[in-house]
């Protein structure tokens, strides 16, 4: 979209400057208001035309049962699917008796603005009826921070060449028609009609509707309330079973403005009742009243400038990446700043795409850049997978193993995987959670949360470890039957980035235990058990192919036969769609980063010169048909020096939902690639990592980057760093002291004092090449000769 | 049943004494009759009560859709089913109004007998009603081996303590209600309703019913005409859509008997007309008329005497293997005899099971004891896989393949397997193909049939290895990505069976090709190409571990974690109902015989050590949840001289069906266990194979048989073979000259002389042992000391 002529660049904005009918639902997701709790996709006041209706509360799902051609043991009988809740966003314009559609009569201007300070959407528009009325509509809306439970418009109509009669609909819409969902298995199943009519009734000019839904047996409650300023005005209003309806007439002469303020709360409940429910959506449309627009839109900019003070990215030199990055930010607090409980989905509330399930890459892309920027948030969400603890436990005896086994896919943490080499196979989920708590502790050093949260996290994810894996004849730890990162191999043995990430936990585990010895009753460990996990960690596996010099990505890996790429034409991408799993399963080729995430997230498990021949080896296997994988290619590229091919990741990253390059944005914006744009500029640039040791950065810039600036959250201090080409500056805006490492240099800083330190000039990286047809679009003009070539 | 009281051990018959309505069904699927092109299970005549009513034409289905949860690229959007066509077997019986149930009333006799040799089945029962009146009713039952479409019933009912008033009312039922599915997943899907009446009439004493199907598109017509003798008899005819009935009214005396004679006649078609389908079957049934019922029955004597001569097995010592081999020989005969054109399901028309599916165990069970004792019926099978060559080429190409990918269950030729592991990767099906291709040839030197059909599937199966598989850097050919037939792994890399099938498979493609050069232009094979299979064949990669010095089922099996036996409780099996495939994939655990099977097979492959030790490393780890394993263990246990094994291998696959082992005869009979009685004593005590170079024998008898002979079709001629304790007697009933290979002897047969040879003695085979509790039941007493411990 941010090719389309409608979108502009500018720094702290998306707008779009025209409205097109061919790009309405991505357009819908990239304007979504959330945050965590609600989410209101960027559809039209006046609901039509629409992409895809979109309002959710996290948490709140419907059942829907898996058929199976051939089931088999193991296999979830129903899963869980996100659902659209009762539209309170729905306002309706006639002029004249004309109904305001964008179809009908003349657009003469439309604007839509994303205003990532405000934290508001704002949409111009001036239109010609059919009838000959020019009218100005100005909209803005926003879905609290500091309010969870509300969102609010304010609707403003002003007849421009004449006199009009105005009549406004504010409506609450349950069970909203939806289209149909197209054949692609990545979009959600739709169920249609999924609430029920509990209770409808008016309240003054408010109306308030309840539903319950069938199978996940929850309650949900929508309340509207409004004021209206204007002359001539008339206000009704009318309840029914799915619908809620406050009419506002008026008769306007030529400037004349009328406007409405809507304030529209929510809550849902699987255990409330019905009263408890309609008082507290009362109650919090009262708090909302009290706070009044005005009041809501400075509570939101405070939220919201205490955000970007800690977390803004500064980007000089490419303005485009400096965009996607706030934008990313934006969309990652508006994914889990009130989260509080639930699952961070990997759509957030911006889709109904995979169902609205929370996958691994919540804790391994977006949980450590909360870690940096929202501490707070990394607790709640892991706070979270603890309360699916007993399904973890269950899902595990099922697979006949110990411990926990958390679910590849998930609303509310039992499995909703209907393919069982991923459900009932991809370990690696658990080795993420694991590492998000680590990487949380070494963030915040909360004793208190590692003691209860992080401890049961971490024992009962190496109790699957231990139980899953088994020593060898020559007593190596090994893992077989698993599934890792890359979704074209699967049930493979000894993924190595399974088998380090898994070595990690237990040595974690162990950690841990020794220092909270108390709780070892508890969970009945003994000292023999942790030995175990020491042993494991020790003498854990990890596949070499001394032949090639690489680490293959599973024991066998590189003896594959390599896919044949030249005879894959480029419209048989992704791959997935063109060719059975039985095929890309047994060659050498790579969906996504995985011997590369795994040099991503355990370095220090590999040599530098490992790194440049692992990285160079996958380089050409990986044709990136997923999304996650972009990010972690520009992380280690940067690592090995081929800063030019960083950059160039960096930038698909940044365009993935912008220009939606996976053609899927319609369904909702890819959390963990917006993540993984922070990723690539901080983790990759700034070489900024969470070791055991402490807070590291190596800080370097690609050509095209004049500076990088970023804050990091660490031991309880708010650090800023700023990366120019020559020199790098240091400096607390939070805390009174912190010890760092830039590039390997020890550094102490201590109040305001600024540090200036060189940046890094590595020596040039490896040549690399990708398959033929899947390299990254050039960033930096004329890079390609340094970084890989063209062809 | 066998072991039921009410059924007897005899030598030409299985016979149940009393109805014992706890294994009606199994009893029903024991007493089918069936010719290969019509199935009549063996229901009660008067349908109630039923196990699973059943009236089957071989090739007739419905469409049923596939769903998946997580649908991917090439999986089948929908199958095939069997579906219970109307239904001719009905006789409903009223005495005194009073009908006849066998719930009611009491039952003073009950026998059903399937007489081997008469190839009918018979009932006696004498039954007094609720109101004091006691009948015999005696019906005999045909499914036509001469008169394919014809099924006809004798039935006679006799007041036996005063007079009675007696209604017959023979029936067509369409559309019979069916019991609801067992969640099992091996039973079928269900469709309800399958059949849309078309047309209906009365002609005289009989009622034609003519039905299609709603997605498949075929048309059936059943009609029934009739005979009566009696006193007093009154006879009404009336046809409804989806019913036919016939009534006879009479007034019997104590002592008369009213017999009625029943011809069903029965037709399908997916291109015919109703009028052409009509006439059909009035045709079918004037000419069963011409024969009359004694004509009938007289005929089916004449055809079964002839098979007998021909196939039968004589085994002294062991009455229940005796009875069960022939039996065995009769459902193989009545699967396969007239098919003609269709599939030879896996429950051949016993019952719905495996949704009626033919697999590749029809290749590599069936045909191979067809080819010594019916090669007509292997030819015609092979026939019907050529038919589908066009879809297996189009399935070749989804895969990305070349050549034929046959289904790997199907009823017309397309894939229905919706488990993308078996149906997608299971290519060894192929292999079993080829193989029978081979096998027939070596049985028939039929030049005509290798030309045309033998070269088409051979050539296209070899190409189908040859782009299956690859040539690796030491340029061994290496065949990665498959499911080989131990269904507890899946997506190997070379696995031992398939690759060596698939070895053969080139060496015959090529073979045939330089036999019939002229055929080349036409499949357009050129000299390149089958050098191409030639280096494929000599460099085909066999693996073998040599720390373990065994051949390993699969690259790096024997690395694998050993499933842990001790762990697994009795009640855990099969394991595929209680552990995921995740576990069961990645474990050493073998479902059923899989380097055993190659051995079977493929035995030139191995020195007799390595069958030793290959026969010793994997009984540790067999499980034999799979019924077609203990065939291929018995003939292998013989072969490595582990006599007492063989034996008790051989008892459990005679058993099978006949004391329902695996609990789920009720859907029909296990064909290829039925087979492996065959295959285990002909070619397990026999040794007799069809080697290249000829008929080879290596007759051996067990502890617990005192004498074994049989028959065997071999270069046009007809052999019948005696092993005693010390001598092996080889006689010609057909043909004048006949070379073979006795222990490795070259033996010419003339005429009609009888040669004796010594009876091969093997020394004691190996001590092995199975996984705890897995072992089979000792069959000689006291045996379990020789061939295995019993702990």
């Amino acid at each position: 979209m941010i090719t389309h002529p409608a979108f502009t660049v500018e720094p702290w904005s998306l707008r779009a400057t025209s409205l097109d009918f061919g790009v309405l639902a991505q357009t819908e997701s990239l304007f979504t208001l959330a945050n965590g709790h609600l989410g209101w996709r960027g559809n039209l006041d006046e609901g039509d035309p629409h992409g895809l209706p979109g309002s959710y509360l996290a948490g709140v799902y419907e059942v829907r049962p898996m058929p199976y051609a051939e089931p088999a043991y193991g296999y979830p009988d129903s899963g869980e699917t996100i659902i659209n809740i009762t539209d309170g966003k729905v306002v309706r314009l006639l002029v004249d008796d004309e109904p305001f559609d964008v179809r009908r009569g003349d657009i003469l201007k439309h604007e839509q603005e994303l205003d990532l300070r405000a934290g508001v959407l704002r949409r111009t528009v001036e239109w010609r009826s059919p009838a000959g009325r020019t009218v100005r509509v100005a909209t803005t809306r926003l879905v609290s921070f500091t309010q969870r439970a509300i969102g609010a418009i304010r609707y403003e109509v002003t007849p421009l060449d004449g006199p009009a009669r105005v009549v406004l609909q504010s409506e609450l819409v349950a069970n909203e028609p939806m289209p149909k969902p197209e054949a692609d298995p990545r979009a959600a199943a739709v169920l249609s009609e999924p609430l029920n009519s509990e209770e409808n009734f008016v309240h003054g000019t408010g109306v308030q509707l309840i539903h319950t839904t069938g199978e996940s047996g929850l309650r949900i409650a929508v309340a509207m309330d409004h004021e209206v300023f204007g002359p001539h005005v008339h206000v009704e209003a009318d309840s029914y079973p799915d619908l809620g309806r406050v009419t506002v007439a008026s008769k306007l002469a030529s400037g004349d403005c009328l406007r409405m303020v809507k304030y529209v709360s929510h809550a849902w409940s699987a255990r409330r009742t019905a009263p408890a429910m309609r008082d507290q959506v009362a109650g919090e449309l009262t708090l909302a009243h009290e706070s009044g627009w005005d009041g809501l839109v400075s509570e939101q900019r405070e939220y919201l400038d205490a955000f970007w003070e800690r977390a803004d990215v500064i980007v000089d030199g490419d303005p485009e990446v400096q965009q996607a990055v706030r934008f990313a930010l934006f969309h990652i607090l508006q994914a889990s700043a009130r989260a509080e409980g639930v699952a961070i989905a990997s759509k957030g509330l911006t889709g109904r795409g995979y169902d609205g399930h929370a996958f691994w890459d919540s804790e391994m892309f977006v949980l450590p850049v909360l870690a940096f920027v929202a501490p707070h948030a990394v607790a709640d969400a892991l706070r979270w997978r603890h309360s699916t603890l007993d399904r973890a436990r269950e899902r595990a005896r099922q697979l006949g193993l110990t411990g926990a086994a958390f679910p590849w896919r998930t609303i509310t943490g039992r499995e909703c995987s209907g393919y069982w080499p991923a459900g009932a196979a991809a370990f690696h989920v658990n080795a993420a959670i694991a590492r998000a708590v680590i990487g949380y502790l070494r963030t915040d050093g909360n004793t208190e949360f590692e003691r209860t949260i992080g401890l049961d996290l971490l024992v009962e994810t190496a109790r699957l470890w231990r139980s899953l894996g088994y020593f060898d004849e020559d007593a190596r730890f090994r893992i077989d039957g698993v599934t890792g990162p890359d979704e074209y191999s699967a049930l493979v043995r000894n993924n190595l980035y399974t088998n380090l990430m898994a070595r990690e936990n237990f040595t974690a585990a162990v950690a841990v235990v020794e220092r909270h010895p108390d709780r070892m009753p508890d969970l009945g460990v003994t000292d023999e058990e942790v030995g175990g996990w020491r042993t494991a960690a020790d003498r854990m596996y990890v596949p070499y192919d001394e032949r090639r010099g690489v680490h293959p990505q599973s024991s066998g890996f590189t003896d594959r036969q390599v896919w044949d790429f030249a005879a894959t034409p480029p419209e048989h991408y992704p791959l997935l769609l063109h060719y059975p799993y039985f095929d890309l399963y047994r060659k050498q080729v790579v969906k996504q980063a995985d011997v590369v995430l795994a040099m991503q997230w355990v370095p220090d498990a590999f040599t530098a010169e490992q790194k440049v021949r692992n990285f160079s080896y996958y380089e050409r296997l990986t044709v990136r048909d997923s999304s996650l994988s972009a990010s972690s290619q520009a992380v280690v590229a940067a690592d090995v020096g081929a800063l030019d091919l960083a950059y160039d990741y960096l930038g698909e990253t940044a365009l993935i939902d912008l220009r939606d390059l996976e053609h899927n944005t319609s369904d909702g914006l890819h959390l963990a690639s917006l993540a993984g744009i922070w990723i690539a500029l901080v983790q990759g640039f700034g070489g900024a990592r969470r070791r055991r040791a402490g807070l590291t950065l190596r800080p370097t810039l690609p050509r095209g980057i004049d500076r990088l600036g970023f804050g990091v959250a660490a031991a309880g201090c708010q650090l800023r760093v700023e990366i120019g080409p020559d020199e790098t500056r240091y400096r607390l805006v939070e805390g009174d002291e912190l010890t760092l490492y830039h590039d390997g240099t020890e550094l102490t800083l201590r109040g305001s004092e600024v540090r200036v330190m060189p940046t890094v000039r590595p020596p040039a990286g490896p040549i690399v090449t990708q398959p033929a047809g899947r390299e990254p679009a050039r960033r930096y003009p004329g890079s390609a000769g340094r970084s890989a070539p063209s062809d």
